[in-house]
């Protein structure tokens, strides 16, 4: 397959619009015969026999969602990343996306190239592919509008509102990395109380800027868990979702929250910080339910997958959602994480 | 079903943008189980038996593609309608579509209930439902992302890419009625030079405000053509791209081309307007190539659907694509309608 024939005469001569799409995203759909190599209006999607689509859009802004100056490939890694840690919350295997940018003015070659270069590798390592998409021009941040589809065997997608009470709370990996990232990431003064080396920093960089989706949960999700979603917009503000949705409210005891190292040596710095730990955004860590029942399997599989999951609480009647210490003391949580109104 | 608990008091209360979800998008959703009445991070899609999904993704802009004072539920019903036509030109059946939509202020409440019911006029026209999607707050101009999701029998999607020399080619409607439309709606001077009275410049406002796919050309097009797309950038752009796809050429004769009674006026007025006639956006009308032997049955067929058609050239070897008038002679089209870079 080609995309396209560029330096032929056929036809009217490409676009600016068509070069761009050519140069920098064409050679994405590869391995995709149903995107038609870009020259299509749409793509077609099959899911496999007894699956059913899962999908999801949820576009990212310059200055909002990453720095304007980030790297290329850095914000192309995060805009597909976003969206497929929704995916792997719900159980799903990502099969496709769309991809619809609006640039403030022509992106440099350069630029273009980072951006698919970031792609590349972001839809390779989530066994995805690029299948259409569109770009313009328009004034104000640039942004970036990613609609992911996976797959699920029809029935089974994992729900966020399915939560019942008495299930156990578990979350992925380490919370509040990527604030600390941020801080990191932005400059902040305070970084340097915290007593890390230059290796930790940037890992703490990377954490904000290439979210990793928990992919390898889809089976303990999809086997174990009564409900799940990913984190976005912090622990605090997420579980307040869930249980909404669930018709629950939640006790979760705060010293139970995975923390990093590095989250333990800011911790010891500034206490504040706790915020951060459960009130802050872009960890796309996976906050799952799980029936007492199932959770030794839970976990098991989720090491399988090479996930590491901690236990911090469990799910009441309601209404309230509690964080409290060991000794049952509730601890007020200030911040409720990123709302855009 | 409801569109979930807002006055209750369980988990968090919901933020401002979960408010606007609530009151404005969740009733869009309603029939669609698999859309979970907008409280879970994805929805479901699973196409019927034998059937293939096709997607699609093209954001519309206040000032570029709208108007900032146009009317909301215009501004809606046009930004589904676009995505729709595409579907229209592939054959396949409308069924969901996700919405992202970034906003420069918070909208007034009456701004969004008009802009949900244009949304809802739109989705019951076309068969659909709003199954998830995204709200944000940015600076720039109001933003409107749709995707859209449709079924074709699995293999049957017709394509862009496929038009044959020999083949004829086909235009539903009458084209530049839209190019009118936004010269009316913008308050042009030269349109009082046309003799049109009230109710046909209504008309032609709502051509442009107003796009409607042309769903009855299902049938037709999956049994009858070799090859389609909508026009959205006008007839001569996007025909290159056909030929382009195809690898073939064209000649359109331009007498040929359907114009309406408002178009004819207007071009008795100013000859120069056939330039709206073949090269200006937004007619959402589609471009069929058809086998010869397959043309008698491809104009019964979109007359069944409601659809009138017009033959209005061939596909060639290529490469050219020629608008000639009924002596032959060549006629040069100035524009090839709008590139974003």
């Amino acid at each position: 397959m080609t995309s396209g024939p560029p330096n032929t005469k056929r036809g009217e001569a490409p676009s600016g619009e068509e070069r761009i799409i050519e140069s920098a995203f064409a050679p994405l759909v590869q391995g995709w015969p149903g995107a038609y190599d870009l020259l299509d209006d749409c793509a077609t999607i099959e899911p496999a026999p007894g699956q059913e689509l899962v999908v999801k859009t949820d576009p990212v802004r310059a200055g909002v969602h990453f720095f304007p100056d980030d790297k290329p490939d850095d914000i192309a890694w995060k805009a597909l990343a976003v969206n497929v840690s929704d995916l792997a919350a719900k159980g799903a295997r990502p099969l496709a996306y769309l991809l619809a940018i609006s640039f403030p003015e022509k992106p440099a070659a350069e630029w273009l190239a980072g951006f698919a270069g970031g792609l590349s590798a972001a839809q390779d390592a989530f066994g995805m592919n690029l299948v259409g998409g569109d770009t313009d021009r328009a004034d104000g941040p640039m942004t970036i509008a990613v609609t992911v589809m996976g797959e699920v065997p029809v029935g089974r997608m994992v729900r966020r509102g399915a939560a019942r009470a008495g299930d156990l709370l578990f979350v992925s990996g380490a919370l509040g990395e990527a604030a600390l990232g941020l801080l990191v990431r932005s400059g902040d003064a305070a970084v340097r109380t915290w007593g890390l080396d230059d290796a930790a920093m940037d890992t703490l960089r990377e954490r904000y800027l290439r979210p990793q989706p928990r992919l390898g949960l889809k089976a303990a999700l999809r086997n174990y868990a009564s409900a799940a979603m990913d984190l976005s917009d912090g622990l605090a503000k997420d579980l307040g979702r869930m249980c909404r949705a669930s018709g629950t409210g939640a006790e979760i005891e705060i010293d139970k929250v995975p923390r990093s190292d590095a989250m333990r040596k800011a911790l010891a710095a500034d206490q504040t910080l706790v915020q951060a730990l459960v009130a802050a955004g872009d960890d796309y860590e996976i906050l799952a339910a799980v029936p007492p029942e199932n959770a030794d399997h839970f976990v098991a599989s989720a090491a399988a997958g090479g996930v590491n999951v901690c236990h911090i609480g469990h799910v009441t009647p309601g209404p309230d959602v509690r964080f409290a210490t060991a000794t049952g003391d509730s601890i007020a949580i200030e911040r409720s994480g990123y709302d855009h109104f």
